[in-house]
């Protein structure tokens, strides 16, 4: 009686999702869905069919979750409110902006359908949303702070490719340890841009490219690179692939926060993410909350949900018993 | 519309209690209920009545919960299932191996009566038994890792004082620098016991005692002190008052798990605490379960909840809609 997942897109996030429920006892990848042509698309799992997205209503009481995985610019808005009219469904939507209408219109359709819609999965939305809520529920009398990386930077990486003479580019983003030590020693400090974060880029220019116009014209970019301290540095194609094939992130949350009847007592929380592979660890958590989606809707629950509407319970695969006497 | 909270037991945990509801808008100081003699205790809050543990029924229908500030050990176990006859109630109970029967206890109780139990909330267990949850659910292949401190351990502290020659002394838990890095670097290494705390003592003898004999005493005291490595430093009364008398306390929770098709990606998922006062941070945990049990009793909810049966979104003042906008 293992929980029957689909996968709808087989990218870097789908292969995650078909990793992760290798890992999950109660679990079983039954199909995965694909825009592409289902021939030319190879799975890891043994036995399991691929299916032009199209065919996915004819799987409608087969799959009990259907784990959404692509882009949250076009992909997600559209899917997600379709799919859920057939599926209890997750997805990892992460336009922060858009969280509210995107919510509306999936929990419209899913109170509709019956089904259970959870969005904005992953860990920052996700983990780090929940960390920030818990720890401002705590500590309503402090500050936050979140810091990213150190890691890759898939939309900086992109516009370093897009200047001319550039080859191929990775852009790693790093907190700057001073400013993480004066959040943890309580300082409460207001930082700039500057002040947080790093940005260190890997470029392979195409050959009598000229280099000092490029690094210029990296660091002087708008929005991206302007208002940070920027290094870059030129390497070949080869130590590109060999140094900088992987696609590492993470962060922290840090909430500092006062108690006491004359806020005499300072408090430091901090939560923090060192990951080898940033789409891996977001499919993990979009199948720990697949399994809370399906066990709220055998419930009867229906509607859109994020991370703040899941009893943690909901996630695990032990029972109640077995986390009291064994998490707790 | 406030929530109306109560507070039974005015010590450390009540007071801490009592400045975290100062800082909650939404929630109010009721009545503190003491087994001394209610003239005898002075509280904090203006115009705050003082009464009787007996006389605790006669305010039933004034207050929306009740937050238990007694010791685990006689307290709690008796008091929880008698006041969520009458009262939503929350409480930190953290003997580990008992959680299940204390469990059971107020389980029962409260869904005879309707109400809600919340028990065993704080930082450990309560936040640090949600983050191994959390880990655990997100990377079923790993290891857990949790270490206590820098901090003030009370257990500890009592024994050294119990020494013949020994007029006070404050025992402080420290990680182990190595055994962290250890972990954080993906390891996976086996600790001892040694290995992973130290543990510093500052001890105030009495005049005239064997000092030598009171530290080789301490050092090889089993349970406590045996098998760690222990610093032990005398100090006068003065010194000890005047650096020592802080409760502070904290510590790390991780966990080091793989992903990938052949686990061949490492995650590092690490929660940690640097409290100033362990019975102030505990109190702002439970005040932050007293709105949840409060919104939860609301709903027409009942029975014993632990941390892990908590949607986060029931903790926060602000409302589902602001949650998604600002913290998601």
């Amino acid at each position: 009686m293992s929980i029957k997942i689909g996968i709808l897109g087989y990218g870097n996030l789908g292969r995650g999702v078909e990793c992760a429920i290798k890992q999950n006892p109660d679990m079983e990848l039954k199909a995965v869905f694909t825009r592409r042509d289902p021939a030319t698309v190879k799975v890891l799992t043994e036995g399991v069919p691929v299916y032009a997205i199209e065919d996915a209503k004819k799987q409608k009481d087969e799959i009990d979750v259907m784990i959404l995985c692509g882009g949250s610019a076009t992909d997600l808005p559209v899917q997600t409110p379709e799919f859920v009219k057939m599926f209890n469904v997750v997805n990892s939507f992460d336009t922060h902006a858009k969280i509210p209408e995107h919510f509306a219109a999936v929990d419209e359709a899913a109170k509709a359908s019956g089904k259970i819609g959870m969005i904005s999965i992953g860990w920052d939305p996700g983990m780090f949303s929940l960390n920030r809520l818990y720890a401002n529920a705590i500590l309503p009398n402090g500050r936050d702070y979140t810091f990213w990386g150190k890691g890759v930077s898939q939309g900086h990486s992109d516009a370093i490719r897009r200047i001319e003479g550039v080859k191929d580019a990775k852009q790693y983003t790093i907190p700057k340890e001073e400013a993480l030590n004066a959040v943890r020693a309580g300082e409460n400090p207001d930082l700039t841009t500057r002040e947080k974060h790093l940005r260190e880029c890997f470029v392979v220019a195409e050959e009598g490219a000229d280099k000092v116009q490029i690094e210029e014209r990296i660091k002087t970019m708008p929005n991206y690179f302007a208002d940070y301290d920027t290094i870059v540095h030129f390497i070949s194609e080869e130590e590109l692939k060999r140094d900088h094939s992987g696609i590492p992130h993470g962060g922290f949350v840090i909430r500092s926060g006062k108690t006491g009847w004359e806020n005499e007592n300072s408090h430091l929380i901090e939560y923090s993410l060192n990951l080898d592979s940033n789409p891996e660890f977001t499919s993990a958590v979009l199948v720990a909350y697949a399994r809370a989606a399906y066990r709220m809707s055998k419930e009867g629950q229906s509607g859109c949900k994020t991370a703040f509407d899941v009893a943690p319970a909901y996630l695990a695969v032990q029972s109640p018993e077995e986390l009291r006497a064994h998490f707790l």
